[in-house]
Order: structure tokens, then sequence, then C-alpha cells
């Protein structure tokens, strides 16, 4: 294990969120909050200790899919621990494990939260919590990646281990320029938000922070009724760049350089939008009852798919009320997710088009034992060992799923709770069902259920491995022996 | 497709089925009841059918895995039509859709109930409910194969469709040999636990019914409170036999032989067990606060968690009464199900111990990844091609799990009904909880849902494949045109 790459990687990893921390300082400051001290304070103990860390060059620059996994999680505890250190200084959460409950779903772009009254928060305090959706929406080892020069082709394992997906495509040779291409878009689609809600009259403040949430499909909201207040044209615009921010992010590349055919053709985003539009439909049609108005009923259906389907989680309205029959698709969309290479969590589209192709390929083989056809995406065929990681991702899936399942039960909450507080968490999305439905909050849990749904929001937002190898003995003891 | 073959062995069942209904006649005629009759009448039309559609022979004895899935799926449908219309012409259950559900509930091993009184029944139909699933457990083809001498090696393909499990193991070189050694022990077990229930003073008739539906691993007691009226002891022996019958039948056939060192090592049936004792152990506690007695909380709990993972289906108290977690371990359980090669459902212990390993492995070669070490139970590495398809079997069985909870939803009861219900027929269980939990019953759902829950316990008994090909028109086109 390159143990000394990992501290340098780590090292910058802290000094770049002290930068960041920055931000909320320069907004305390705007405001006339005191509290945006503490900021200051932070960052400056981010920035001390990274250029500490980083001081001596590693002794090596090579680095295998393992050192990626480990700088992968480990970088997101830093950042979540050092993250919440504001919130608990200032006493605005008073308790630690609360802090960091609230962080990890910042970063995770999650949204669970565990606040009662978030109108109550300091403005500083409010931005530093929607920007942390924003840093974990593309991931900071991408921005890393964007910015430092490291070494050769190993840093491809990096981008791998943090961004989400069955398999990353480089979309230009160099992984840096990839990277720096990802956030450009990334940067753009969330300015153009911003200046659209600007427009419609939402006041900055409430804008910046919303797109925050909306680009990072994070789902922190700024008001204690998330985003039921708002007009309906601001609704609209946040629904359609839910569905933006949920896209493949190859399709706006492909777009930019005019691939126009290509980008239509894209599998994965077909099938996203058809389970939107379907989902919608029934949907629209359910809650025609509750709603009367035509407008209104579209407005909320459209609205609830896309915010949960890309695992965002704002709110328009209390679904948890909403028929049975609407609930489940919602539930079923939290398990689908976004598209790969999106910002979205949850399995992912493509990996259900992978899966339900190895079901047809199955029944097939019935039928034609000899059949050798091989499954392909986008006219491309799947590699075996593609399909392979499939399969056992959505295994893993579902196991880490029944365990916390379990964990959680201990508590003695409702079974509806237990279920779709996981399913909020593992998938990213924030609010579920009955006690933790989207006018309710993860406040009522205890400590220990608080750990366990913060080991499933990073879980699902770094797909799995990458924290769960944290758990093999042998990568500590390899870790520490300083042994390649 | 060898359509005559298909044919021919379809009128081998229907025969069989027709002698099988005689035994009801005769309990019928001993209890002087009427109805007894009718189950004359319904034997004698399958006995004529039976031997019309046997008079010509096949005009080719071979036939591949596809014709043995159809075989399978077209005899457990023919089965249940013609079992459930002894119910129907008796007007005992004067609707089809209820007749039917609850004859493929016995077929299949279910033991899940339409019937708000079953003690109103006629006996002759309490012990045709009951021989259904003594018939179901084991399977009528496999019963098939050890009476008939069909050709060759290709009736494997016969025995691997029918019988649960990832891979068939035959026992001895020959499969007719192996498929009579099954009955044999099935047929000794039973008999056992029939004197075991008399000698502990169980009427001779629920004596024999208990054991049918302990044997098939099925659930239908006789009585409206399932076996909560009966003696301590006679519960006990219930719950040793439910065990017996969840385990491998490889276990006993080694024991038979003097294997015993063999025996104690199989993988699958330590894990069983294993998962059963820590089950039974964290239930105990939880309930300890409810029944206020070791004996009766130990009773309880070792009783409900083999009559779950074994998926019989038995109760002997109202679990859903009990605290979260030991109400989310059942649920747990009713996916784990009993081993392979057993009468019980669900995924089978063995599926799951190679998804683990799976697991394992791929964490490992995150950390090696040059590392090749193949996954091995009982000391022999598993075939690749054997992984390959548990990991499409998990992921087709979530698939068919998620779309029949979404279809039994529009009817809008609430989800944990909903999702149990689905939970309890795929996995052959029976209750589940809320409004399908153990002192109720599945008369509630609409016509539609209650076609949804039959399909899952066909597929779940027949293991997803066999049944899903039939929603494939070229299997159709194939038979009908009669070409190989």
């Amino acid at each position: 294990m390159n143990s000394s790459a990992i501290r340098f990687l780590l090292g910058h990893v802290l000094a770049i969120e002290g930068i960041l921390l920055l931000l909320p300082a320069i907004v305390g400051a705007f405001y006339g909050e005191n509290s945006g001290l503490i900021f200051l304070l932070v960052a400056a103990v981010c920035i001390i200790l990274g250029l500490l860390m980083t001081r001596r060059r590693p002794e090596s620059n090579v680095f295998y899919l393992k050192e990626g996994c480990v700088i992968t999680a480990l970088s997101w505890i830093v950042l979540s621990v050092f993250g919440c250190l504001p919130f608990v200084i200032s006493r605005q959460i008073p308790s630690f494990t609360d802090a960091l409950f609230e962080t990890i779903s910042g970063f995770t772009t999650t949204g669970a939260s565990i606040l009662n009254d978030i109108e109550s928060l300091d403005r500083c305090m409010l931005f530093w919590r929607s920007f942390t959706h924003w840093i974990g929406g593309m991931g900071v080892l991408v921005f890393l990646l964007a910015i430092i020069p490291l070494s050769g082709g190993s840093n491809i394992n990096l981008m791998r281990a943090e961004s989400p997906g069955p398999s990353v495509g480089k979309l230009v040779p160099k992984v840096r320029h990839t990277a720096r291409i990802l956030y450009e878009i990334y940067f753009g689609l969330t300015v153009l938000e911003m200046i659209l809600l600007i427009v419609g009259d939402m006041p900055v403040f409430d804008a910046v922070t919303t797109a925050f949430g909306t680009a990072g499909t994070g789902g922190f909201g700024i008001r204690n009724d998330s985003l039921m207040s708002y007009s309906l044209y601001l609704q609209w615009v946040v629904t359609i760049f839910m569905v933006l921010f949920g896209v493949n992010f190859n399709l706006y590349y492909l777009l930019l350089f005019g691939h126009v055919k290509k980008a239509l053709a894209l599998e994965e985003v077909r099938y996203y939008l058809l389970i939107i539009v379907v989902s919608v439909g029934v949907i629209f049609i359910q809650i025609l009852d509750i709603f009367k108005s035509v407008g209104e009923s579209l407005t909320h259906a459209f609205f609830q798919v896309a915010s949960i389907i890309t695992t965002t989680g704002f709110s328009t309205t209390d679904f948890d009320m909403w028929p049975e029959t609407s609930k489940t698709i919602l539930v079923l969309l939290m398990f689908i997710g976004a598209c790969a290479g999106s910002t979205g969590g949850g399995i992912k589209v493509s990996r259900f088009v992978v899966l339900f192709k190895t079901i047809a390929k199955e029944l097939n083989s019935y039928i034609h034992p000899k059949s050798i056809r091989k499954i392909s995406i986008d006219g491309k065929p799947v590699e075996h060992e593609v399909i392979r990681s499939i399969n056992v991702y959505f295994i893993t899936f579902m196991v880490v799923f029944s365990t916390s399942i379990f964990l959680i039960s201990l508590e003695g909450k409702d079974m509806v709770t237990n279920f779709t507080a996981v399913a909020a968490t593992i998938n990213n999305i924030g609010p579920g069902l009955e006690l933790v439905g989207p006018t309710k909050n993860f406040s009522g849990f205890r400590d220990f259920q608080k750990h366990v749904l913060m080991f499933d929001m990073l879980a699902g937002r770094l797909e799995l491995f990458p924290l769960l190898i944290l758990f093999k003995p042998a990568v500590w003891k390899e870790m520490l022996s300083k042994k390649a």
C-alpha cells in the first residue's frame, strides 16, 4: 500500500476544504454574522494541517485501485469530520453526532436532516450546509484531479473509486482534462439555474443555495417546508434542473462537441426519461383526486418524481399522504436512482438496464442454450467483467441494505419508517415515509441508528466497496506497515 | 420443441392426480361425507383425460432443459386447475379464483389461505387441502421419475426444472433411483412424524394433515388458530420436524449410507442451523417481556423461526404483535428460506452462502487484484456457471418481487401488508404481517391481486425461470409448430 501517497492526497483534500470554508466565512461577513468567524478558524486549521501533510512529496506516485478506494473513503470521512466543526463550535447543532450526520448528509448529497427548525440557523451555516451538496455532487477528488498535476495513468483509479456508475468512461484521453470538462459543465449548469431562479424573483441567497441543492442532487432546503412556498415557476425551474443533473454528463459533453445524434442515442438517458414519463403519468392520475386541478397535480407529480429518481429529495407537498401506489412508485424510484456519471445516487439506471438485459438473456438461454449473443449497450457489447461487477454490486447493495434495516429495527420504530429511512440514506435521497416523511426529519433516531445511517449515506455515495474495504483488517495492516 | 413428449408427460401427471384424488374420496367415505363423491368424479375425469393423452407414445424421448421447464410449469398449472375443482363443485369454496388460489397455495407448499372459517370445511376437503402440500413438497415430476421408466439421461432436465436449489446433484448415477430414494426418505420422515404426533394424543386426522403440512413445508392447518391450541409436546414435535424437512435431503442420504463425517460437514446445513440458533436467540430475548416465562418464550421463538425459515408458515402465536426487531428478523428469514434440496422455499441458504462468498471475493480482489482464488463449497470449487446463474436468479427474484409489490399496491392496502403478502407467497411461506398476519388471511384481496399472488407462489416454487419462459411467445410458437 502506498501510504505516503494516501497521506499526500489527504493533505490536499484538507487544504482544499480549508479554502472552500472561506466562502461561508465571506457569507457570514456579508450578513454580519459572528458565527462566520468560526469558518475562518476551521479553515485555518484545515489549511495548516493540509500544508503539513503535503510538505513531503510521496515516495512513489503509483497507486492502484486499492489505494484509490482507501483515499476516497478516508477523504470523505475527513471532509465530513472537519466540515461539521463549524456547526458544533457555533452550537447551532450542539451534538457532534447530529452535526456529523448533517454534514455527511450534505457531502453525500443525501439531504436527510436532523434539524427541527432549519430557519433558526445563521445564513453562513445554511450556505455551508447547501454548499457541501455542491462539493459532494461532483466529488472532491475529481476536483483534485482537475487542478493538481498527478502522475501518469494511475489516477484513473481515483476517479473510478469516486465516480458514480458501473464504469468510468474517460471523455478525453487525459483524466485531468476529463475532470476539468466535467466541472465546467457542472459549474455552467449551476450558474444557469441560479440565474433562472433569480429571474423568477427568488431572493439571491435562496437561489444560490437551492441551485447548490439541485446541482448536487442533494435536497437540503433553507426553509422548514422545503420548496412548498415558492411559486409555480420556481418549482418548475427546479424540476427541470433536477432532471438535467440526473442525466449522464456524457450527454452534455457530446452535445457540446456537436455529436447530437450520438447524444440522443444514449440508451441510459432514454430509459431514464421513459421511467420519469411513465411514473409521472401513473402518479398524476392517482393524485388528481387530491389536488382537484390538472395543473397542480401535474406539477406535484413531476416535481416529486424528478426529486426522487434523481435522489435530490426536495419536496413541494407531503407525498406521505399520497395513495399507496404512488408511494410505492416513489419507493421503487429511490432504488433505481439517476444515470451513471451524473451527480445523482441510487443503484443507477444503467445498472438496471444491464440487469434487465441479463434476465432476458438468461430466459433466452433456456430456449436456445447454444446462443452466445452478448449483452450490448449503445450498440457496444458490454464486457463480461462489467456485467459480473454489476451483479456483485446489486447483491452487495441488498446485503448492506438488509443488515442496515435489521440494525435500525433495534430501536423499535415501525417497519415503513425503518425501510424508507435506510432506502432514503443509502440511495442518497433524503426524505422517506412515515416518521422520516417529507414534513419530518431524522432527529428522532438514537445515536447508534444515526451512525448506521451515516454509514449508509457514505456507502451509497461511494458505491459500497471503497467504504467496505476499510473494514478489512488486511488493509490497515498494509497501510501501517508501509509496504507496497 | 418436443410437443409430443410434453403431451405425454402431462397426461401422466393428470392420471397420477386422478389416482391421488381417490385418497380424499376414501376419507370422505370413512367420515360419511357426501362431498367425497365429488373427488371420485374429478378423479375419473383426470384418469380418462390422462389415458387419452398417453395413448400415443411420443415420437421422440429426447428433451432438453426448455422442454423440462415447459412440462414443469404446465404440470403445476394443470394440477392446480383440476385440483381445485372439488372445492368449487362442492361449493365449499364457491369462487373459482379462491379455490384456485387455495390449491396453488397447497401444491406450492405456501399455505396462504383465503378461508375465513377453515373448520367449516368437510374432512375430505381438509384432507385434500393438506395432501396437496405433501404432493407439492417433493414434486410431482420427481414422483413421475421414480415410477415411470423414461428414456436415458435427458430426464435430469425434468428434475432440474422442478427441484429447489441452484444445482441438482444426482445422489446415485441413475435419476430414477435418486428420485426413488428421495421419496423413500420423504415418506419415512412423514410417517415418523405422524406416529410421534399420535403418541402425543393428537387425533389421527389432525396428525396426518399436520404431518403433510410439515413435510411439504406447507403450513395449511385444519383449525382456525393454526397450531395454537395443541399441547407443548406437539408443538415441539412439529418444530423439530419443520427443521428436519428444511434440511438438504442429501444429508439423510449420506447418513443412511453411513457417511456421517461427510454429512456433518455439509456447509449449507451448518449455516442453516447457525441462522436458526442466532435468530431464536435474539427473538427469545425480545419476547421474554411478552410471555414472562422462559419456556414459553423459547417455544414460541423456536417454533416461529423454524416455521418461517423452512417456509412452512404454521403459527402458535400472533407474531404480528411481536417487537419490530423480531418481526424484521422473521421477514429477513422469509427471503433466506430453507436448504436447497429440501421441500422448503425461499431463496435458499446455499444461494446466500455463495452470494456472501462472492462479496468477500470481490472485496479481496480490490486488495489483491491478481488473486484467482475460486469460491468453494464443501471443499469443492463452485463452477463459474453456477455462480453466474445464482447471481441472475437473485436479480430476477428482486425484479419479480418489485413488480409484484407494485401490482399489489394498486389495491391501496398499506405497505407492510403488500410487502409481506408478496414475500410470503413468492417464498412459499403463507402468513405475512398486518392484514395478512398469522391470525388473518388473504381473502381481503381483489381477484386481480390474487392472480398476481398465485403467479408469485408458482414462480417461487418453480424457481422463476420455468414459469417465466411461458411468457415468451417464441416458446408457444415452437410448441404449436411441433418443430424440435
